[in-house]
């Protein structure tokens, strides 16, 4: 799974347990599978039911339609309790980030690029899919607080503007861009992000008007 | 029309004239205003050839299907005779290459968008995209070229990295994460991306293994 990205495996942090839980995976990991393999265009909640092995009335009583069926695969990603890793330096856990991020964009059947897809189709996936980077963003705002306790950062670096500097480059090389896997990317990319930092790049000063 | 990015007027560096240009002018007109206002699921040979009050075997001869119509869109768009600004400074130079992409990405009716969009769709699209990106990301080296020239950069700074930082953070807020208009955005990332390239952040030493 991911960081600032949409992630794959829920583990909701309140599991009431039993047969409704057990469904919910069980649909989920459906939903997972019908995008990565046949893709929006293709999903219906029969479908789904079907490869879920749930009654097919169970998901239109509690997903009601695809778009409930996306949404709560949203809503199971924002679930998890996901926290950056701590790495000890600002480039290292910026480094970890992006491998993260690479990993999870790369991978197979990457339910992540399928998540992306889909919010260029439907609009309440794309709403979901900018909490959910919301989300991402925000937790991961400590390592920059982390780096500026250690003495590595200005006290006033802009925490998000580095972690977009940081993350972004990953996310335009193979999301648009689409070029070649580059396995040194998510380090090149933080190494760069780290020293940009470092010299003050994302403080009101750097920035100001001219 | 934009920079780095999917752009939309097309005047072919070499131009037959005549009835053929005029013809493909008008079907290409077509094609964007069909994209941009009823997405690339409706897009058919039909009614661009309506559209553009061209004969609907004309179309069909010269360019077969939609996804003829999608790589002429995508021909042209490489056709544009482009070149970034010269601004006299690599922080100006950046901004405005910027400012084009925020331009091209968030103005009405956005071909930019709905050709980032149909990349999702179309394996041909999205070749078609990255060739045009390639394209402008190599057009726009020189703004590194004259800035190294100038004395304002390291002689050995990766262009394409540098570029590619200053202009990533764009696309992420406005095509992934979606985030509110933000006129100080390509401004900022400029800054950022020059005072990092200015700190050695896109030389070899800076991005060397740990």
């Amino acid at each position: 799974m991911s960081a600032p990205s949409p992630s794959d495996t829920p583990t909701p942090r309140t599991r009431p347990g039993g047969r409704t839980a057990r469904n919910r995976e069980q649909v989920l990991d459906a939903v997972r599978a019908e995008l990565t393999e046949n893709g929006y265009d293709a999903l219906t909640v029969d479908t789904v039911a079907a490869r879920a092995g749930v009654h097919r009335t169970t998901v239109y009583r509690r997903w009601r339609d695809v778009g409930g069926l996306i949404a709560d695969l949203f809503a199971a990603a924002r679930d998890i309790d996901w926290q950056p890793r701590d790495t000890g330096t600002l480039r290292g856990d910026l480094a970890a980030l992006n491998h993260e991020i690479q990993d999870s964009l790369t991978e197979e059947s990457s339910i992540a690029m399928a998540l992306i897809a889909v919010s260029f189709r439907s609009e309440e996936a794309a709403r979901a899919l900018r909490r959910l980077w919301e989300d991402r963003y925000a937790q991961s705002e400590i390592v920059v607080d982390r780096a500026i306790q250690r003495g590595e950062l200005p006290a006033e670096t802009d925490a998000r503007a580095l972690l977009i500097a940081a993350t972004a480059p990953l996310y335009h090389h193979v999301v648009l861009l689409r070029t070649t896997f580059d396995p040194e990317l998510p380090d090149r990319a933080a190494a760069s992000a780290a020293l940009a930092a470092q010299s003050g790049a994302f403080t009101p000063q750097a920035t100001a008007a001219l």
